[in-house]
């Protein structure tokens, strides 16, 4: 077994804070990473609050690692010590049911579904039909840590252009608004529209811009009008109804990143007829879809859940090629629990991303 | 003019009742036809009320037409007296709009869209971005007369194997649950599933299993299970919990009928990844959409409205080529305001079609 530490929280309402645990050592087909940085995702925060009802504690967040590769199994082909590579929201799925065979893991219809990087399998042994769990973990630990052992196949190779702490938010934030862009074609000269301007949204909209998309996002926040105009995208005030009414039928695609219960109806009325609006950003049920503004055009709401490992590296690469990445702010672990705070109240315009460098210190001591 | 007669109500309170007017003769393009029969639609009974807030009084409604061609103008080249034509919901369009242009005259975006065979256009003056009615006309009045007036492009054939009372429901009906199947691409072997039972329902399964797929209809009664045996299709209760958790993940494409607000997430949990559930029944908010339902498998959940007049014309030679059609009840004029409240109360398992001769006797009088 391996000594290793992290940061958790025990109950809903409690703090993160450093927990000592052990990991498994890497299998013959594993890898054994030392975490340089983890991002902060909004679902590290639902997740760790238990806002989805599934929690399992003790809770240790964290799906956009970065670190080293400090041991290989055996049977290890594509990595070796030394190299930086990625781990993002998977470390695991059942591998032999349509989707996985298709290589859209994120989709597994397994029992159990795929294991999650952390908070274990994403079906648990009480609600998969086989009243089994196939992955014989129930909770799994997440990248808030110095050590990480994973798959081979469920890593991922940083391209040598992007930095690891900038590299780590595209693992969930980069894929999950890359892969429903690509998967519903978005392409050179469309308008694209990107609801809500946080940190998937920020993302997103460079993404869109790098794909040659023109480029809309749609925020609560005035200030944040600055920032569009910083990436050359254009920023529209999400209650401005004049500026609204404008854009009617006129979107080719929308994204919608707000990660709560929302009202897509003023959305859908923008996107030009037998197009798209798909949410990413919430796992809950919207606010009443008004059917009438989703007829009249033969439009449709769609949903999309991260993206597949072969979207991750693409997405990677992507963000490498075109120049881009998250707008980050590195914090230590000790901030953590303030940082959610920040994030809860909307108080965001970067991505957070975790030195765990600064987890060395206190776990020695 | 026209001394014409038909069945209108004056508000939403009060119940369809004779009504003297005068319609405009045929023009050079246009066909002049005696109204034989007309399908009662369950939007007839919205409008009627004004339970869309659109009404435009008096209100006489009937947009499921089939009649003999009486009298045509001089410019008409497609269509002679004496010819069997149907008329569906719409009796002209902008034109010139990209939708208009495609052949999506359902999808109308100019200034007020679509003409509608009743309630005149379906975006008023007030509404429009003009402020001006490019139609010249707030109100139109439909098919619960004894003639109506149509340009020769928005009349259909109805093929000879079609009996005139049996085609009548298909121009609503029929093209409103054939237009999304078509465009979601139903194939031979898929699994379809129906939502709802009733008019729009029942043809559906219809056509569904005639274009080969595998159909399931889901109804909230006993005694619908009796009829969906009758048609060689499965039977579901929308309550029956063990049956729909056995069908998760299980359908290609799934067609809501259901004409009113209602619940979409357990059909939502049925369908397989990548696939769509279709809203035409309702035109009003649904019941929130839960997104981690969708999210998770990639699905969505769209809109679709009535039906192109190239689709009309397929449906019906469709109809008639796979020897299917609605279940047809036949009611007099007189019998119109019984019939609402029947359909009302969710206790029709037929369509009701107007015998329009019964008008007659009593416009004579």
């Amino acid at each position: 077994m391996i000594k290793a530490h992290g940061y958790a929280t025990h109950h809903s309402f409690s703090r993160l804070k450093l927990l000592d645990f052990e990991r498994e050592e890497a299998g013959p087909r594993e890898l054994e990473i030392d975490v340089l940085f983890c991002g902060v995702c909004h679902s590290d925060v639902h997740q760790a609050k238990n806002e989805w009802s599934n929690t399992v504690y003790p809770c240790m967040p964290g799906h956009e690692v970065v670190g080293k590769v400090r041991k290989v199994g055996p049977g290890v082909t594509r990595f070796k010590v030394g190299d930086v590579v990625g781990v993002g929201c998977m470390i695991d799925s059942c591998r032999v049911c349509a989707p996985c065979k298709a290589g859209d893991e994120n989709y597994c219809e397994g029992p159990n579904s795929w294991l999650a990087t952390y908070n274990g399998p994403m079906v648990s042994a009480e609600m998969a039909p086989t009243k089994k769990n196939m992955y014989g973990r129930d909770n799994t630990y997440g990248g808030y840590s110095d050590v990480l052992v994973v798959k081979e196949d469920f890593a991922l190779r940083i391209p040598d252009a992007l930095k690891p702490e900038v590299a780590a938010p595209i693992l969930c934030a980069g894929v999950t608004t890359y892969s429903p862009m690509k998967h519903w074609k978005v392409a050179p000269g469309q308008k694209v529209g990107i609801i809500g301007f946080g940190g998937l949204g920020n993302l997103a909209a460079k993404i869109a811009k790098a794909m040659g998309a023109q480029v809309t996002v749609f925020t609560t926040t005035e200030e944040k009008l600055d920032e569009a105009k910083r990436l050359g995208v254009d920023g529209v005030k999400e209650d401005d109804k004049k500026a609204l009414a404008a854009l009617k039928l006129s979107f080719d695609f929308m994204l919608s990143t707000i990660p709560e219960k929302h009202n897509v109806n003023p959305f859908i009325a923008l996107l030009k007829r037998d197009c798209t609006l798909t949410v990413v950003g919430a796992l809950e049920p919207l606010s009443p879809v008004n059917n009438q503004e989703v007829a009249f055009h033969r439009k449709s709401v769609a949903g999309s859940l991260i993206g597949s490992l072969a979207d991750t590296q693409e997405v990677l690469d992507f963000c490498a090629k075109h120049g881009i990445g998250p707008d980050i702010e590195i914090i230590s672990i000790q901030e953590v629990n303030d940082a959610y705070k920040k994030i809860e109240d909307g108080d965001v315009r970067f991505r957070y991303v975790i030195d765990m460098a600064s987890l060395k210190t206190e776990s020695a001591t």
